[in-house]
């Protein structure tokens, strides 16, 4: 799946900042490839782009109409269709992560064959993946590995990706959910593949490369995640990953959508990601952890990371706060 | 997926008794819902069942007819389909587990809505399953875990089945690939739903049930192979299992399909199970394990069960050779 930039950001009829997460993250991770954001009566919210329509976007180059709204209800309503069929008929493609499936509607998909355009359901992967292989491949690969799912793992790659980049390493983000796959123009949702195929889906996801260059692949869940731990252990497999980054949350109760599942201790989870990594990846090791502390004051903040650190004897970070470089001079240290 | 009973069973023009494995399962375990076989002009192989043609099945009760030979080449021709219509005009559902989808011919799909007759792709799951939520249920489970894919795990529980049945034990075979669901009736081919959801699906598959009623889930792969130890995993928190059964073929060089794979320790596949498995059922247990020891005679076969056994202190058999009697002994006397 590849996306043509640059985009326009839809955020339809957003009632809050949280209903166009989704926009906020492509805005945040890559402002260049955002010309502006369509925003619809009702709207209240905006990532401060200028406001465009459908056609002043075609004049300044728009590729494609990216959704960057949750819709309410898991239905796209009249209101968002007409703007739809204005892009298509304007020469964008469409992107969207929704549930409901833009090919699914078959007016759009008329007007789209009719144009040329491309329709893309990103959380629908629709190749056919090869069973996975195992077999060693050239290259880096670091992988965001998490004691549960949404404690920031896509966050964690990105923030690398960025400070990699900005120290001139040859470095890819390597995308494996919905927003992950807007910000990079492509990726696979692998959670989506057909069970048999995600280890191989993974491994077409980042395939050999130079010895010097590093894939930073997204994450999902945990292998502590009684819903979805065969999809962690299979990207885990799949990504072939010499390097590991612990993803955690502290303070949360349960774990995410489980109540009666606490959360594991950091040095299990440490464990048997190796345990599992070394399948196909004999000398993984992890590089560091970044924690998603936004929920403690600057104090506490530091010391569950001071702790942690000394722990498990790694950099622990929390990306927002303080950036990932010591990720990166463990990183680099290391080969 | 509930198939109609009694079969009637399609051998095609299997060239061989390995082409026609399928059915042979179907007749091995269940020869009771057998009326008869049908054979093509080509076939080289028997179940010793009557030859019948759709017809005569039909006037025997025959409900469905079913596919129990691999097709080569994956494709089902013209002397196939001319059966198949044969048997959705007499009455009879089909059920196939073939890569081609008998639900994509649309000849066959026209006929059998006509004739009100259901197409069944056991391979090809087509229910919305639920995100599993891992709450403890009442019934007991034993799922089949192996070193690696094709060891004998469907073949395992289907022994301890008939066992347990033979002592008048409330038991229920429980099916995750093709064979085994075309053997039992029913149940859900886990590789094949989409990752999200194999968790999900194997706790639809062997629900809540009597504190005193046994589950025996056919395993899928192994939490060692790299392509698809996700599906392993996935499966191992669905069933929740508080009894495992550990699968093995002794001599094996490598993984299946992975030449540069080589399988792992006994103990290390033990333990790492029952690590997994304590997530979700935290007195999880090996109560033996089945050794597939057909390429070895029988003082070999015997010194490397018995030296199995002792080093992980449960008793090793081959269901082939000995039935798994030791098996349900060590099941019985835990509870």
């Amino acid at each position: 799946m590849h996306l043509s930039q640059p985009y326009l950001l839809f955020l339809g009829d957003a009632p809050d900042h949280l209903a166009a997460k989704t926009a906020r993250g492509i805005h945040h991770w890559r402002p260049d490839i955002c010309v502006g954001q369509l925003r619809l009566p009702g709207c209240e919210t905006t990532l401060g782009l200028p406001d465009m329509t459908v056609e002043e976007a075609a004049a300044h180059g728009a590729a494609t109409l990216v959704v960057g709204v949750a819709n309410r209800g898991g239905v796209i309503g009249e209101t968002w269709r007409s703007v739809f069929r204005e892009a298509l008929e304007n020469g964008l493609d469409i992107a969207a992560g929704l549930h409901q499936r833009l090919n699914d509607i078959p007016e759009l998909v008329e007007l789209a064959q009719d144009y040329g355009r491309a329709l893309h359901d990103v959380r629908h992967p629709t190749e056919a993946f090869p069973v996975a292989h195992g077999v060693p491949r050239p290259g880096k690969r670091v992988l965001a590995v998490g004691t549960d799912c949404s404690v920031g793992k896509m966050y964690a790659m990105l923030a690398m990706e960025r400070t990699m980049k900005a120290r001139g390493l040859k470095v890819d983000f390597r995308a494996t959910g919905q927003t992950g796959i807007l910000i990079a123009g492509g990726g696979v949702s692998v959670d989506a593949v057909v069970a048999d195929f995600i280890s191989g889906a993974t491994e077409v996801l980042c395939p050999g490369n130079d010895h010097d260059h590093y894939d930073l692949v997204e994450g999902q869940g945990s292998l502590f995640h009684a819903s979805y731990a065969g999809v962690s252990l299979g990207l885990l497999h799949g990504a072939q990953p010499q390097y590991l980054v612990l993803c955690h949350e502290p303070g949360r109760a349960h774990m995410r959508g489980l109540p009666g599942f606490p959360l594991p201790d950091l040095e299990d989870c440490v464990d048997l990601n190796l345990r599992c990594a070394r399948l196909v990846s004999p000398d993984a090791r992890f590089i560091g952890a970044c924690f998603n502390t936004s929920a403690l004051d600057d104090d506490a903040a530091r010391r569950v990371m001071h702790d942690a650190g000394e722990r498990l004897g790694m950099p622990v970070v929390d990306p927002v706060r303080g950036g990932v470089e010591p990720l990166v001079d463990r990183l680099l240290a290391d080969g």
